[in-house]
C-alpha cells in the first residue's frame, strides 16, 4: 500500500489509497492575487495568516505555501520571502505544509527551516528541474509533487503524460527516492476547452495507481476554467477523481460545495469509518423544503469563521 | 457499444456508455406515500399528473410508473390501476416510461397499452420471476431491469450479485433477448450500514460493463439511507457511479443538488458536447459571495415549476 508521509512539527498525515482525501489548501499564493502580492512585498502577512486559519478551519489537510510575487529577480528575493511566509504559517497552524516555488533556491531555503516533513511542490520531467530538485528531495528526505510535463511542454496525449510521470519516478529511484515519495500531478485540462479532459485524467489516474503505484494530486479547479458555476463542475469532479484513485488535490477548502463533495466521496470510498466525519459535519444540516429557497451548504464541523452559519435561520427571521 | 433503446410514442432515448446519464424519475410510486396511494385508489390522479410534469420539467429522461397501492389482492386490482396510471402519464408527457410492478399480470396489462418501447421494471434471478417475465420481455420486444438477487435473497458478496446478473443475462439469451436489452441493477446497500457498499458497487459496475457489457441502473438514494443530509451523499455518489460506468438511475429529478451532480458528471464524462447543456442550465447561476448565505442550487433550465427560482434575489430584496 502506497503511503506518502507528510508532517508538521506536531502532526503527521498519510496520503494514501486507504486514507481520507488529502485537501491541500491553495490560498496562500500571490499568483493572480495582486493585493496579496503587494501586501507580502510590503511585509504585511495579515492575509496570509487569515488564509491559513480559514483554510484549516474549513478542513484543509495541508496548506500549500507560495511566495512567488513575480519580482524582477525572483532568484534574489523569493528565498527570503518564502522562508518568512513559511515560518509565519508553521508557527500559526499545525497542519503539514507544501513548499511551492519554481525557484530552486527558494525551495532549499524553505526546506532548511521547515518543521516536520513538508511536501516539495514541484519537480517536472524537465532535465534541468530533475537535476535541481531531486537532490534536494533526497537530501531532506521529503516527498515531492511530480508534474507530468517536460521540455516539450504539456502533451495533450495522456500516454505521453504517463510516460513523463514514469520517467520522473525512475529518475527519482536513481537518486534513491522511493515511488511512495512521488505524488504525481497528471495535469488537468479545462473541460470547456477539451471535452475529453475528464475521461483522460480518470484513465491516467487508474494507470498511475495500478502501474506506478503512486499517490496523485492536481490543481483541481483547472477542470472548470471558463465555465459558468465552476463550483458545480468542481464538486462533480472531486468524487470522480477520488473514484478513479486520486489521493489529494490542491484546492480551495473554503468552498463549502467542494468540501461537501470531498466529505461525501470519503464516505463512499470507505475512508470515513462509520460515516463519523459526515455525521458530525452534517447532522444539523437543514434539508431543502419545497417552496422555500434552497438550503445553504453546511458549515464544516470545525469552521471557526462562522460566516456561513445561519443562512436558513437568517432568512426565516427575515421572511 | 451497448445501446438500450427505450421510446415513448414520439420520442426515442438511448441508454448507453456514450450517452448522457439516463435519469428515471421515481416519484410516480405509491410505495411509502400513503396519501398518493389513497388518491390513486379513489381514482384521483392529480398528484400523478403533477409528479409527471414536475419530473419532466426538472430534467427526467424517463419516468417510472408504479401503481402498487398494496391492496388486499394486488393480482386482482393492480393490472387495471397500473394501466390507468400509465395511460394518464403517457398521454401527458412524451418521455419513455418504465413499467414498474411486482405483479406479472400488471406488467403484461401495461405492456399491452404502452406506446413506444417501455422498460420493464423488473425481473430478478428468482426462477419463478425469470419464467414469468422473460417471455413477456421477448413477446413485446422491450428491455428489462434485472435485479441481482435470487431465491436466496440479496447477497452481501458482490461476486454472488455479479453471478446472479450473469445468470439473468444468460437466461435472457435463451429466450432470444440480447444483452443490450438487459439493464442490470447491481443493488446498492446503505453506506451507513455497510461501509464497503460504495466500493462494492463501483467494482461491480466496472465488471458489469467490461465483462457482461450491459447497461446498469440502481435505486440511487438507497446509498444514503439513515444518514443526515442525504442529498449531499447522493450528489457525491452520482459522479462516482457514472465514473464507474453506470448509465441510468431511478431517482428523484426534482432534487436540484442531485441533478446538478448529473449535469456535471455528464460534462466530465464527455456526454455533454461542448458543455452546452451545462452552460444553458447554469449560465445565470449566482456564485457564492463570502459573507453572504450560500448560493441556492441552480434551477434546471427547463424547470417549469419556478418554485426554486429567485432564492438569492429574494433574499437580497429582503436583506
Amino acid at each position: 500500500m502506497t503511503r506518502t508521509i507528510v508532517a508538521s512539527g506536531t502532526r503527521e498525515i498519510i496520503i494514501g489509497f486507504d486514507q481520507p482525501f488529502c485537501v491541500i489548501g491553495e490560498r496562500i499564493n500571490p499568483t493572480g492575487r495582486k493585493k496579496l502580492a503587494a501586501e507580502m512585498v510590503e511585509g504585511n502577512f495579515d492575509t496570509v495568516r487569515n488564509d491559513a486559519l480559514a483554510q484549516v478551519a474549513a478542513g484543509a489537510t495541508m496548506l500549500d505555501v507560495n511566495a512567488g510575487v513575480t519580482a524582477v529577480d525572483p532568484n534574489a528575493t523569493e528565498p527570503a520571502l518564502l522562508v518568512q511566509t513559511l515560518e509565519i504559517v508553521q508557527d500559526l497552524v499545525d497542519v503539514p505544509l507544501s513548499i511551492d516555488s519554481s525557484v530552486t533556491a527558494a525551495i532549499e531555503a524553505a526546506l532548511k527551516v521547515a518543521k516536520g516533513r513538508p511536501l516539495v511542490n514541484s519537480v517536472t520531467g524537465e532535465e534541468e528541474k530533475l537535476e535541481a530538485i531531486l537532490p534536494l528531495v533526497k537530501k531532506y528526505d521529503v516527498p515531492v509533487v511530480a508534474i507530468s510535463n517536460d521540455e516539450t511542454g504539456i502533451s495533450e496525449d495522456p500516454d505521453v503524460r504517463f510516460a513523463v510521470a514514469k520517467k520522473i519516478v525512475e529518475r527519482a529511484a536513481d537518486f534513491g527516492i522511493p515511488a511512495h515519495d512521488i505524488v504525481v500531478d497528471p495535469l488537468v485540462m479545462p473541460i470547456g476547452a477539451m471535452g475529453t479532459a475528464g475521461k483522460q485524467v480518470f484513465a491516467l489516474l487508474r494507470r498511475l495507481r495500478e502501474e506506478l503505484k503512486v499517490n496523485t494530486t492536481c490543481g483541481l479547479s483547472n477542470i472548470s476554467f471558463g465555465l459558468p458555476h465552476r463550483h458545480g463542475i468542481n464538486a462533480g469532479f472531486i468524487p470522480m477523481v477520488i473514484g478513479a484513485g486520486m489521493t489529494s488535490a490542491i484546492m480551495n477548502p473554503c468552498r463549502p460545495q467542494e468540501m461537501e463533495a470531498v466529505h461525501a466521496a470519503n464516505v463512499l470510498n470507505g475512508t470515513d469509518p462509520d460515516c463519523m466525519n459526515w455525521i458530525r459535519t452534517y447532522k444539523n444540516h437543514q434539508p431543502h423544503v419545497p417552496g422555500a429557497a434552497a438550503a445553504p451548504a453546511a458549515v464544516a464541523n470545525n469552521d471557526a469563521g462562522g460566516r456561513r452559519r445561519g443562512g436558513r435561520e437568517a432568512r426565516r427571521a427575515r421572511g
